[in-house]
């Protein structure tokens, strides 16, 4: 029986780059993390050691410093486009091109109402991120966010579920709900203006979360996900990861002590995993 | 246009469990972290909240605790395959059940060429994994390694490749290979001594890593996973991942000192992201 | 020769709890991190395993939830002075104890300039510190900062140091200046207003970051400690550890392109380690 | 009241290095990471932001790397005293400089018990360091290791300690034992076999660790330190850090089932913390 290689692709990831875009006003900063990884014929690079058709992963990082100059000025996706095309173009044996893009948030510091030119705090878990796959096909364009850390301290409940002989939980209908959220949307089309896309998308995740009554992390998951694509029409399905961060009441009882859902233990390990998809139909 | 839920799990990860199981003249300890996941039909709980079809994730966790005093006594498959049996067949609405095990590595003690009875020592990065599916269709064993740091100080190179405006890595026929190696394969069978074929797979790919002559990564990837197959009828298809864990001469010519590999920055990022499966026809 | 055991302490660490304080009209969430460490008259623990003094970890921990209840209700500052106090009262073989909290930042969710009653979001890097230490001697608060991310893209420069011949730095008048700044500073008493000083002496840190013309990241360090000390005279001393988290102009000038301070090699790895301590004489 | 600034401090942290030594007949590979720390007169940095005293960390970094090819042969103790020499020696403004050096594991692979020449196996958490501290006054060496996880899984014990309202923990003649040890002991000279010596030490601490009837993480500690100090004279004094990595046995009671302390929650967090110091009178 013949072995065959199947998929197989290679790139660069991590590729950290810092840019200043200088304004007349001020300086905006901003940072990503970019991972290229390209698929095509490379058959004989594995099974003849014959490089001639790879382009190096170090090439790959000086192309993503070098475009950056003159080609990220905007979003994110605008720029993963950018280098996609490149690579797409530049490298005959390149079917497809995979551009993930991470962008780590910087927020302008502001004293006395007043923002300052050039100095940020950054630091915070959350980040944007896109994912631009283009072949001979066509181009895919998949936003999203991950590391959002969201808890709302009622409007929680799970109760009603199958009980067996391993069943400890008791039932609840007011706990808290917290979940790091990732979420992960596909754009109908390349040409979007894709910031102003993000931020209104983040305020539905964020208030859809915080006004739902949750009978259940996969409830409010629905209906976060159903809420984006009902008020955005350009996405065409979306995918939520929302592990549930659980924050477990301290058994204050047996210490004569009353805890009306108040003192918990807050936890990382083990974490309940939902996830799930919304499309249209 | 009305909305679909597509593809949806749940359950518990991160289950982190050690067992001391006694034998007559040792204790063998061992720790596992297990992610359970669930699909089926649970539609309801999504749009109505009604959870009724669903087993708590809280539930699942008591469950791989209580089921590893009989049935966590050898290998990590055969526990996986007990989990995923008692999940799809005590709920009806399960019609996929996964399993993820991770095992951490424990080494005994041995003071003068003796092992000891009941000391171990731990903390390597190398851990032996599995995932277990099981669905009406039948059970899929697909078993592993992660995090397995493998360097060469030779008989690695890299030359020949394509050069265009980006280019700034120099031909090299002499250079360290690092790897922080990821290894899946998936078995033929269900009913297999696992823990042998493991060890017999792991020296395969250590032996093979050792003595390739590698013209690239891919090439030395590929030899992997050839051998693996070659070697083994019970493995059908097997998947890498084999990042490059870069070290880079330092450039010590512009203090008037020769660097004739010797002394290298170690990378962590950016790095080289290389994968590949490998298959029977 | 005798041995002697020296300095011993023990306690718990990472006492992970979350708080819910329900106001009138909305909830307050709070998060924190408590360490334990109690040092005293435990000699016998070591030398004979007598452990008729020992008040076990696990109660460490199962007090720190308990007095939660009714004591965490504002600062952690006064938090940790109950804890610190409970230990040295209840516990006669306690000659000091130590309690260290961290805080996680958690930010109401704001839609429409309307805060919600009781959802948040999470994730800053930036925690709020505080380490009370309780002897028979007398009780010393300080508290701080720490894993704050800032960053001015200018108004800083590096000239005019020693050159040798391991030399390669190119002087500059114009650099980006990051650190992941921790700062600790020690309270003449220990009834104040912790928390409006603690916002107060953030934004002197801030302020005199973001403003500071920087001939190097000691000076900005003393500047920034000693904007602190002077507005400040509940304040004795303050100390900060200013990491420099390197942002490399990337060189571009090899591709045949300018670089005006414009694209950077975001690094972690290895960062400059600038500490001072300023205090009133 | 006038400001004053107190102990300062700037260096290099984390150069990652790596070195092939070119044997006859095989390769050696190490691994280190090196801090660099400089303390001296440097007031006029803070003060004036005058640089003219001020040795660039970049600076230091490439003096690490220059200094390697020559000084880094033997033990991290040697190459640590020959770059702490040269900071002093070469820079009248420092007064003291602490070189701090963590070497990352790296085990030759071995094939059918022949030790292959060239490739390596990394990853272990185990890592031995060292402290260097030239003064005018001289020099101090210390060393050890830190992230030694050790487990044992019995002849430990914890009874008779202090019940108080808060008390949950049941007394136990048999459980677990686990720690991520940290050691840190300091040499008589600079002028010894530091690496027979670690070898020794490390040996002389897992063995009594295994062999001690433990009644307490106290009490194994002193065991561990004097132990060391009794078969070492060139050892004045050593720190252990024994944070106690709790196994809890999980109740299996609740199922109609049997714990014979056989099935444990492996936990990270909340972990009790001991430390203790051993010294020669």
């Amino acid at each position: 029986m013949k072995l065959t290689l199947k998929k197989n692709a290679y790139g660069k990831n991590a590729v950290n780059l810092s840019k200043i875009i200088r304004h007349a006003n001020y300086h905006e900063f901003r940072q990503i993390s970019v991972n290229v990884s390209l698929e095509g014929d490379f058959e004989t690079a594995h099974t003849l050691g014959d490089n001639s058709k790879i382009l190096p992963t170090d090439t790959q990082k000086n192309t993503v410093y070098a475009l950056a100059k003159e080609h990220f000025v905007d979003s994110i996706e605008n720029f993963g486009l950018c280098l996609a095309n490149h690579f797409v173009q530049n490298n005959p044996p390149v079917s497809q091109a995979t551009i993930e893009i991470t962008e780590h948030p910087w927020t302008r510091m502001t004293f006395d109402n007043e923002p300052h030119h050039h100095a940020y705090v950054g630091g915070g878990s959350e980040k944007r991120t896109t994912t631009i796959v283009q072949t001979a096909d066509g181009i895919t364009v998949t936003s999203g966010l991950k590391d959002l850390l969201i808890l709302k301290t009622t409007d929680s409940g799970f109760e009603g579920y199958i009980k067996d002989q391993f069943t400890t939980l008791k039932e609840t209908a007011d706990r808290i709900l917290a979940t790091q959220c990732e979420a992960n949307w596909i754009y109908t089309s390349h040409d979007l203006d894709f910031t102003a896309l993000f931020e209104k998308i983040r305020e539905t995740l964020l208030k859809t979360f915080a006004h739902h009554k949750s009978l259940s992390v996969q409830q409010t998951l629905l209906a976060m996900g159903s809420a984006v694509l009902e008020e955005n029409d350009v996405v065409n399905e979306i995918s939520l990861i929302m592990p549930n961060k659980h924050h477990i009441p301290f058994n204050l009882e047996q210490f004569g002590l009353d805890n009306k859902n108040e003192i918990f233990i807050a936890t990382d390990e083990p974490f309940g995993y939902i996830t799930g998809t919304v499309t249209r139909e």
